[in-house]
């Protein structure tokens, strides 16, 4: 039973529909604790007057989507390095509880998905260490193990503590229940995490059939995720942060009214 | 570098195109050294017909396809249990080196992955029991977490091999690179295995993008899997059996005369 204060809106769920400040307003209209925004959104209106709107607001923010993208280049460029350190910046700037990293898949022509991995190793050790000096956290994303191509090659838990131990604080996982309701290993890596490297929690639901590898995921109650009983599982190690909604549905709740998607969003997080 | 001599044509790769007859046929005009039948290929002209092609063909049978769906019915009935000891009749009758075992995902209205994978567990038990006294041996494909909850709830090499440290002697895993590549401890669970867990291997590729999760599977060399450096970890261990290509691709390979594909085969088998 989640109630609407425990609530963020990642605002992915609307992207078809609202800007950011529509974004804000919506949330404060439907009484959401918080807000997680992509960064697209704040370079539409810019990071000053972003910041300020989201600061006013008094919303949470449960994060910043999203750094990353390690081996879009091939190799670690200036240019994915600045842009990792611009996204802490953000992330500092609106107050975010982490800055979320969706950390790229293979690179270009390649099968080597073991160097991809030491990439994104290295890349997030540098990202790292601007981000503490910035007092931002970092929230590694494993995602589900379909994207490991193109956008993600770190893909469960407990690959993603294993970086996290290599790298030291200020590090630790976004668990979303899309990409991790499989894992037979999840309660054991949820454990192992405990609070100190539990960051962030999404909540969506994986549909049967799924239409749409990206674009075709759930309403909470819509498919077959165990959600509360994933939520147990990180309240249960002390996580005591805001339950995201981030929803990629181009088939459904992007073509709907936004408030209706916000309404649908609270009953079913009731049941959550 | 595979020769033809190598290979083994699981039937699904040409399921549009040929019957048993006609895979069997082509498996022997284009060299291969062995095929997998599908068991509904079987069943169209009888065990004892089938049995008598198979045997006669002097073909290796790398596996038989499939047995599993343990969760179907919502429990281990007895006709789901009737029909793996069937399946185990029908590979020890054409010879298969085994039985590969889909085991099936979430009980209908379910969202309880535990208990379905606790039935998994009873039902390979069960099954595996009769499967010893028949001489027939038992793999266990693991498949992608993209199928958790529709075909397979078990989808990862470790868990493959941490059920058949509990179950014994006589199963062990089918390897298929398309569902393990992700795997960030797949070299680790591979050594683990080693040869009398390795019981078949299967090959074909990752395409990016991939534009149905079901039936758009590659040709080996039109995606991203390092089928060769996947097979030097099985053969390394010292897997001697063929390399079963299992293609599901409605919208490619399916559509195309089946020699015309074996020939294909053939070609890209030289790179991998």
């Amino acid at each position: 039973m989640l109630s609407a204060d425990r609530l963020s809106l990642n605002t992915a769920t609307v992207k078809e529909q609202w800007n950011l400040e529509q974004c804000v307003e919506g949330c404060l209209r439907h009484g959401f604790g918080g807000i997680a925004p992509w960064r697209n959104l704040i370079h539409d209106i810019g990071l000053k007057k972003s910041a300020k709107l989201i600061r006013d607001s008094g919303l949470e923010v449960s994060g910043l989507c999203r750094g990353g993208w390690f081996t879009a280049e091939g190799s670690l460029t200036p240019a994915v390095l600045d842009d990792n350190r611009r996204a802490v910046d953000e992330a500092a700037a609106i107050g975010a509880k982490c800055l979320v990293m969706v950390v790229g898949g293979l690179a270009d022509q390649s099968k080597d998905i073991a160097s991809a991995r030491q990439m994104v190793e290295e890349g997030l050790a540098i990202t790292l260490e601007y981000a503490r000096e910035n007092q931002v956290s970092i929230a590694i994303e494993p995602l589900h193990p379909m994207y490991a191509a193109d956008r993600a090659c770190v893909n469960t838990m407990r690959q993603t503590l294993d970086l996290c131990d290599r790298l030291g604080e200020g590090i630790g996982a976004a668990v979303d229940v899309y990409h991790v309701w499989w894992d037979p290993e999840l309660q054991d890596q949820i454990k192992r995490a405990g609070k100190n490297r539990l960051k962030a929690f999404h909540i969506c639901d994986w549909l049967v059939p799924t239409q749409d590898m990206l674009t075709d995921r759930g309403m909470m109650g819509d498919g077959v995720i165990d959600i509360s009983g994933i939520r147990a599982m990180v309240e249960g190690e002390g996580f005591d942060g805001l339950n995201e909604v981030e929803i990629f549905s181009a088939l459904n709740w992007w073509k709907r009214d936004a408030d209706e998607v916000m309404q649908v969003i609270i009953e079913r997080a009731k049941n959550c």
